[in-house]
């Protein structure tokens, strides 16, 4: 990974000879049928490509009806392209002898690489190396290639030419491009480019994003990682690519199991799940949850605008399917919408009397495409009306296909976000296809329809948010730079709990001191300095319990009970773990009771530092009620992620208790996101419990762990 | 509601006469395509239906080639059944007919009733009065009829005839039916009965689950419910039926907004969904999130063995997908199977070298049908595997129905659970249809393959557990009656705080005394008797908040400060809320400190008495961490109630804590219970907190509130 993260972002923009190649090299080019080197050049030929192609193979003079070249050398232009399907091991030489020949990208479709063993990877790097030598940016190895429906240029060994459309699609599975393909055929929509990355070796999910951000045949992106190669890279080209259009991630390889499955197949590290959520809730991408949810999210933001609001209506011919709709619009947080006067009036006069007016408006079992009419342009014009979910259960007397014709004609006219969902197979084929040929998806289950509509309104809302400007507080950076590097020198890596307090003052984050006292004495004098209660703690490597050796005394109000406390400790851990290593033991003041958070640190491989907090004390374990933004923490971050806590409305006050200050654990979060940013040297830090008072009462750190190097 | 509920048990068990009915009477029969009464004959004759079918309609004397008859008592013989499609406003009328004519059972399609109004809901108690008067037992009003297979017939406007087969369908949705019969052609499934229960006005969800849990034909039931007729019979019904085959239930209506418009449909009333989900557990069926797990589920439970344990193995030609269904297995909660070493060296021997031979087996995108052949025979033969996911995409060398044929042959020796996830639309459809047709379901996405697994495991975990005996204890039954009347005649719903302690002491609760001290000396003497420290609180129905009034002191030491403390309160009381009626003054002893639980019963409109118990103090709020299930509460119940608690860990203790009394609490939860069962006035109940202390400590009723009638 680190090879990979290091060389990635080299390189310089991916420019036009790419996916619009003046002319193109295919070299590995085949007369047989069967090889991939034969389906490869057949299909940049079928796809109507109008550039020149150059067939290179040592044999033969023509393949499939064009000249061919025996060598790179002997082409007679210089292509902006080779699509390349020699062997892996001739891979390295012939990126070479693009190089030589001027040739500026590469398509590295054969396999054999990284995923192959450790010849594969020195191949792999062998050729990348060439590559970057050379002047040659390589798409792969090991990939399907990639299409250019606008061109159009299907440089790929997939079987099928997708349908032109606005969806750009960057996926690390060439199987996942398969299917994509054979759906778009079968739901009618289509794609505008469409990459398998394959090994990802070169150019990489960062190098696309950006291009396809820019590009204005696409309209929507929607992507499949299992790991990325440079974390933060992604993050930025993920953040400007949202602020032009959606953008919809599959990430697999997010459990236990998944990751083992990653590392197994491709080699690549699977980031943390949480630091990929967390990528993409501040960059504002949709996540998938499923391939289900992929494709039917990219072809409904491809075709259909976002609702401008929740407000979602329903046409129903039967009464369960509207049931269904509205508990699923609920569990989505979608609204139905209240129904205009005008509109009722409307539905009243020209629906039979047992139709439901009220949304779900039920036009009854019998239903004709006349009543869905009614019922469909009266609801798109409603003003309270957001989204429009058409529901179609194929009964006796339905008109299903002169429903839809009706349907696409109406919503040519409108603005506003239309699904349908036609219940069924044989009966309701025609019209599905007549509906999704208008640009209207079918989601054939109208549960799942209201989903799609909650994602596209989830665009909606990631779109109205302001940007959140980052505040930079002042601290002292250096005296934490040479206390780390006090450490590292010594090669220690935990922080002592003096020093972690001294970090956190530089930081202007409050804490409670805390000292290890080696005698009596000093603890004494500590406690006279920072007042009593205190509390007494056992300080050793070995003693990770401190309690069950009767190491921790809490509440002494005083200095003779100080001095009882130290010995009664000293002489318990003596008792109970004779061989433990002593340290000291730790004196704290014993603070206030408040409301206890956990605040944390971590290093995610992929994307950097990775800021968490959550309600503390005992109840982290059992719900794990935490959030996580990937560092630097806006304010608007810091905001969001205390929202997201279950535990919010534990801050805000229940029963009568004042609100807790929400504001101060903002800033502690910002402070601390601040310093991870500023001293890479941090790689973990835990301050638990963190201990929250009321409104304008502050905070303070009773406990705080820092790890550095690791 | 009420009335639905009185009278739909009456009128005994269903027989053979509905479903296999020698002849049958078709009452509106019409000569006349595009009349229900045309489409319903039509459909009993082209259907193949043996017996003998007598139309009946005023005119003609001859419909559809049938000898037709002007009356009901003309027609030649008795027949077992009559489907009944004249306008509402005559149906009373027919019912009474068939009654002299001695017909059985009747099958009411037309529309008109309770669903349309007033005037509709008068007909349709007339006809039910009817029918019970006369012996009839009715199917509707307002239904599309009802199909069985296996005789065969269709006695419903259905346009299509489902394939045969063992999926029995109970649904409240006329379209939901329609719509199965689409999916059941397009996925190759088949249904031994469906019946559309239209308005469930005589014969309900619970007597058709019933015939259906003795049938033969039906291996599977798959219900849609919006509310049942009576939750308490429905419930035993349930109970019966899964003892004999899977049942899975689809409840629409759940959410408010759904509520809303189960209302307005039908006009029955929607349960609880806390009821629901636990009648569901409790009973063992298996609740569907959505309609296409409906669908999926009845597929793969008719055709494939459920698995055995949860060790599921994955064999893929593309990483991809592999690694998104690995995913889905540790997200569900199955494994991924470890392989024997023979499978290993089976796959080592014939697979390629750049396979994955451990789980998941990629057999790699260029797998022919003998790759894949030999990867589900060793994996369908390994001991360690329950169950087997095949998942395809087509790529260029795919052999996609070869790989489909192989499939079938191999699983026809396998017992084990095997499901296919081939990925794409036209490319797969042969091949999709070649492994439906031979029962193994195709699931089109890997991670939705895995979900059906992980329900249908579900079911084999059901059937595992051991029944669970109720325990009643010694309790003073007569006393609570007693005291319950008492209130009812005072007309008083609300419980006191001391009576609801003697009725917790009368079943065996334990509780900490509670006094409304109408002056000092009643104060003094309890806590002479109860023993310090006490607290003090307010009792006025004017003061919710009564610390915010000063109502509340705490922690009370002596007799000194009691007095001190009582009159505080008197003055502070009086002079924040001068006009507030006092009651007296609570006092109750100081309980030591523990874990705090809240328990709780609350009467659901249609199950009956519902036991709740979650994690008490501020959290039951911010977490809703809670558990409920109906009454009678076994040991079996109220182990796996607090199991189901995310806070069971803080029971079990976190951090080198004790655990918690469970064995206690388990105890209480069917002690409560017992008292709901006995006590139908008690409508409402809460005890909180319910302070729970260590493992054989016990545990305290601090607080509790009972409502009764209501």
């Amino acid at each position: 990974m680190a090879g990979r993260s290091s060389r990635s972002s080299d390189g310089g923009k991916l420019e036009s000879g790419f996916f619009e190649p003046r002319s193109l090299a295919v070299i590995g080019a085949s007369s047989h049928p069967g090889k991939v080197g034969y389906a490869v050049l057949e299909n940049i030929l079928y796809s109507g490509y109008g550039g020149g192609v150059y067939p290179v193979n040592p044999k033969g003079r023509k393949i499939q009806g064009l000249p061919s070249y025996p060598d790179i050398a002997g082409i007679p232009k210089v292509p902006d392209l080779a699509v390349i399907i020699v062997p892996a091991a001739g891979v390295p030489e012939t990126v070479t002898e693009c190089a030589a020949k001027g040739i500026r990208y590469g398509v590295v479709i054969s396999a054999g690489f990284r995923e192959a063993g450790i010849e594969g990877r020195r191949l792999e790097k062998d050729t990348v190396q060439r590559g970057r030598k050379g002047g040659v940016r390589l798409l792969g190895p090991n990939c399907l290639g990639f299409i250019n429906s606008s061109l159009p240029l299907n440089a790929s060994f997939a079987r099928l030419m997708p349908p032109k459309g606005s969806i750009g699609v960057i996926s690390q599975s060439g199987a996942i491009c398969t299917s994509l393909l054979d759906w778009a055929r079968d739901q009618s929509f289509g794609f505008s480019k469409l990459v398998s990355l394959g090994n990802g070796a070169d150019l990489s999910e960062s190098d696309f994003l950006d291009y396809l951000s820019g590009d204005d045949e696409t309209n929507v992106i929607i992507m499949y990682v299992e790991g990325v190669s440079d974390g933060g890279r992604f993050f930025r080209s993920l953040k400007r690519a949202t602020r032009h259009k959606p953008v919809v991630i599959l990430k697999a390889g997010i459990t236990q199991a998944g990751a083992q499955a990653v590392s197994s197949h491709t080699g690549a590290l699977a980031g943390s799940d949480k630091a990929y959520e967390a990528a993409c809730e501040q960059a504002t991408a949709l996540r998938a949850d499923s391939v289900e949810e992929l494709v039917e999210l990219a072809r409904s933001l491809t075709s259909q605008r976002i609702p401008k609001g929740p407000r979602v209506a329903i046409v129903t011919n039967a009464g369960g399917p509207g049931i269904i709709a509205s508990d699923a619009c609920e569990k989505a947080g979608l609204t139905l919408a209240g129904l205009s006067q005008r509109s009722l009036a409307r539905l009243s006069a020209e629906l039979p009397p047992a139709s439901s007016l009220h949304n779900p408006v039920d036009v009854l079992g019998d239903a004709t495409a006349e009543r869905y009419t009614v019922a469909v342009e009266t609801l798109l014009s409603d003003r309270g009306v957001d989204a429009l979910i058409v529901i179609l259960t194929p009964q006796a007397m339905t008109e299903v296909d002169r429903t839809a014709e009706e349907i696409v004609k109406i919503s040519a006219g409108s603005h506003k976000t239309l699904i349908c969902s036609f219940m069924g197979a044989e009966s309701v084929e025609k019209a599905v296809s007549v509906v999704e040929s208008a640009g209207i998806p079918n989601v054939e289950f109208p549960d799942r329809a209201v989903q799609v509509l909650a994602r596209m309104y989830e665009r909606s809302l990631q779109k109205e948010m302001p940007p959140s400007k980052l505040v930079r507080f002042e601290v002292d950076k250096e005296r934490v730079k040479q206390l780390f590097e006090v450490y590292r020198k010594a090669g220690q890596i935990q922080v002592g709990p003096e020093d972690c307090r001294t970090v956190l003052g530089a930081y202007g984050i409050k804490n409670t001191p805390f000292l290890v006292a080696t005698d009596y004495d000093q603890a004494r004098d500590f406690a006279k300095k920072s007042g009593y209660p205190v509390a007494l703690k056992i300080v050793s490597p070995q003693i990770l319990h401190k309690t069950d050796v009767g190491g921790v005394v809490l509440g002494i109000k005083d200095e003779s009970s100080l001095e009882e406390a130290y010995e009664e400790i000293m002489s318990r851990v003596r008792r109970h773990m004779p061989s433990a290593e002593i340290e000291g033991v730790g004196i704290q003041k014993m603070v206030p009771e408040g409301r206890e958070l956990i605040l944390g640190m971590t290093e995610d491989p992929q994307f950097g530092p990775l800021i968490m907090v959550g309600l503390g004390g005992i109840y982290v374990e059992a719900f794990q009620d935490v959030a996580f933004r990937l560092a630097p923490v806006s304010p608007a971050d810091a905001s969001r992620m205390l929202c997201e806590l279950k535990a919010f409305r534990l801050l805000e006050g229940v029963r009568g208790e004042e609100p807790a200050d929400v504001a101060a654990v903002e800033e502690v979060l910002q402070r601390v996101s601040q310093l991870a940013v500023d001293q890479p040297e941090l790689s973990e830090m835990d301050i638990n419990p963190l201990m929250v008072y009321n409104s304008g009462g502050g905070y303070t750190c009773v406990d705080v762990r820092m790890t550095i190097g690791g």
